[in-house]
């Protein structure tokens, strides 16, 4: 018997094109069990393999026919073929994070069959350094980027000793319930809650990509109403840049970590938060690739960026009010101090003026920025209308304990979003208690050279210390 | 200036969809040159990637505008990427064929992006046995059959010291001339050719692919008549098989080579030919199959061979004069030298039957057998309308003397077709001087176990062997 589909995630398959696949990814990295090697690993994946069992909703493809009136529906893939959702890949020549990045933007450009159940999970083998990666793939229809995060991370433990753990796909209760407003404070404590993930923040995420990509026509009045209401998070607006463009299939990932106390020490050093020097890390990265490619606009740019409002954005969010700010990238100034000064403001300024607002208000000025592509595009890029922003810069906390499975310890964790129309970079992080990790996912026509931009990253963090004096 | 692109080309792309990609693909095994491993071969293509140029026709893409009038154009693409289209793979552990196949099949089954150029070459290094292997893949409507396999000929050399060689998507002219029937016998001389490669034969294969795809119902009334003028070769009915059903878009691939010389012997000690002994083979190697599916006919499976019709199958084609035959595979029967005995029985009155026949009928009588997956598949597979035959069988003569890139000797060149609608299953072979390769194209779904026919292939040559006294 199918189950009928909510109209949400129908959406995700009714809006998908050859050149929008609209699937999200992780990528995650793990160090081999003590006394074992890559191998080791490899060896635990195949036995998982081997096994031939997928919980139900792994097991699940969507279909429509005459019969369900064209609506979309789940239904057991009576010829499901695990070997198929399970592969193997491996690095070439040097088997170095370049080639590793190159493969996932390979595997991320691809789009998912249809026929089958929408995920995909590659063990990547061939690294320099003895680890391991995994990179997994799921449709948004399938699982938005809560689910997704929540997903990969059940199916790790807290214990090194733990042994014959499930993999993710056949675990006995993959899918967890979405966590409504008054769930118990032991799902989502402090920074962590029982998965190692505070909900609200990744859910954060995950409905900035739904509103971002799905905002259709009917919100357009709400959103003129916020626009009306709107504090000065929004009174600036976004140039045109070489970001904001139609995109092709093709996909470029690039992604990288630092020592987040390298972060904090700025952080302290200037009165800012370590989510503004992440901001001011992406408009140096950005204003050294727009100068590289001769395309720095003269007004600044403006990020989006969904920002929790119960604590500061260094602290745990707990609960799941949250919103999106329209942050000044001051990418126009040649200072990096005065870079992180201005963002450090046009975010104290954002977060003031959404404090006492209703949620719904909140909503609606979240959403303004939501409709970026769709009214861009359509109008055309010549410049008559502006973006609403430039780009998406997330902050997601990760996992803050060091997190096993089968005693192989989780090393990295990197999202990989998706670009859109009119907004053909995004930047995503994910922070734990040692490191920050920036995933950069991009339209590789659009951003010929993304790679560059980890090294204007860590130019840009080297400036910050720098201009901070440390 | 964009360039019109012809209907018949422009077809392609029209009739692509996602899970019927129109893409032809090869997979090359090259042995590195003398002294050298496969890093020296990386070192090659590396060079050659590094001077970042390629021949006019790869830098094209394919669009279509309202100033074209909806028509398919070739256009430079000014955002050409080399970086994109030459891709470094490597495969996973242990290296071997199997995991060499797995990946071929992941990247056959993955659509062209249609934003750019419409080929895509793999350099995959990882083979345990030191060899490097470079799948190619081009759209149909940039190189059917017969210029892909030039094109790849084309960048190679007899000369094993030769050096300083473009990549195939470098060299100067990449596009051979079509030939035209009055070709001169340089071109086409007995089986090799300046390329070593018969042109006829090459074609006779594309121009089946394109009759299979591409028959419209224009030519229906060609094919009722042809069929009403048809010899015994189509006195059959094909039976449903679960090789004849629609598809889905992923692929299996598998390939394997015998030696030539155990084919010969069993040929000569039969009064059969090399090709009816291939068609043995894949009778015995179907039969096994499907028996094991639980899902072989009573009646016998029909085989569509296309064949030169200039000299017998075994000698080399040297015009352009070819047919589709229709085969009794007599897979009924339980005893192989039954089977070969009715294959060639059959092949030899299908060649009968054409005998002086005009090109125009020949050509229409072919044709018969190319209107597979439309009819079938609109009537549904109810078993009232029955597939006008199973699984479509080309021998393509291939290299006959040693081929060289640099120094690197090719040492195998296996043709990856592509299923259709009713026709799930594709077998090309390619026969040099000392060994025959046979490539297994597949949809997953619909063949799940595809790898295994490759030892049913093998079973059956050693049974062949032993039936025959040898």
């Amino acid at each position: 018997m199918p189950l009928s589909m909510s109209p949400a995630d129908s959406m995700w398959l009714l809006a998908e094109s050859r050149e929008h696949p609209m699937h999200v990814g992780g990528l995650q990295l793990f160090e081999p069990p003590e006394g074992g090697d890559a191998a080791t690993v490899r060896a635990l994946f195949d036995t998982a393999l081997s096994n031939d069992t997928a919980a139900q909703r792994f097991r699940q493809r969507a279909t429509r026919s005459w019969s369900s009136l064209g609506q979309w529906e789940w239904e057991e893939d009576r010829g499901f073929d695990l070997g198929y959702h399970v592969r193997h890949d491996a690095l070439p020549q040097p088997g170095g994070m370049r080639e590793l990045l190159d493969l996932c933007s390979q595997l991320h450009a691809a789009p998912l069959d249809r026929h089958r159940p929408l995920w995909e999970m590659h063990l990547i083998e061939g690294l320099n350094d003895g680890r391991f990666a995994v990179y997994t793939k799921f449709h948004h229809a399938f699982a938005d980027g809560v689910s997704a995060m929540r997903l990969l991370a059940r199916s790790l433990s807290e214990d090194p000793t733990d042994r014959a753990m499930p993999a993710v796909w056949d675990m006995a209760n993959p899918e967890p319930e979405r966590p409504a407003a008054e769930e118990p404070a032991a799902e989502t404590g402090d920074n962590g809650g029982i998965l190692g993930l505070p909900v609200a923040a990744v859910r954060g995420a995950a409905t900035l990509l739904e509103g971002a990509a799905g905002l259709g026509s009917a919100l357009a009045g709400t959103v003129a109403r916020a626009l009306r209401e709107q504090g000065g998070s929004l009174s600036f607006a976004a140039p045109n840049t070489v970001l904001n463009v139609p995109i092709a299939g093709a996909r470029r990932y690039a992604a990288q970590s630092w020592p987040i106390e390298r972060l904090r020490l700025i952080a302290k050093a200037s009165d800012a938060t370590v989510n503004d020097v992440v901001l001011a890390m992406c408009s140096g990265g950005l204003r050294t690739y727009l100068l590289s490619q001769e395309a720095l606009p003269e007004v600044p740019l403006i990020a989006a960026v969904p920002v929790s409002l119960r604590g500061g954005p260094d602290e745990s969010p707990a609960g799941n009010s949250f919103g999106v700010l329209m942050c000044n990238l001051a990418t126009h100034s040649a200072d990096p101090a005065q870079r992180l000064e201005t963002v450090r403001a046009s975010m104290l300024e954002g977060k003031e003026s959404l404090t006492g607002k209703r949620p719904s208000q909140i909503l609606a000025m979240s959403a303004v920025g939501m409709v970026p592509a769709a009214l861009h595009v359509v109008a055309g890029s010549s410049g008559a209308v502006r973006p609403p922003f430039n780009v998406v810069i997330s902050n997601v906390p990760g996992p803050t304990t060091p997190l096993y499975w089968n005693g192989a310890r989780l090393d990295g964790l990197y999202p990989i979003a998706f670009p859109q129309d009119g907004q053909a970079l995004n930047i995503t992080c994910t922070s734990s208690d040692d490191a920050i990790a920036f995933g950069l996912t991009g339209c590789r026509r659009a951003l010929p050279d993304l790679d560059a931009i980890l090294g204007h990253l860590d130019a840009e963090l080297q400036a910050l210390e720098t201009a901070v004096g440390i």
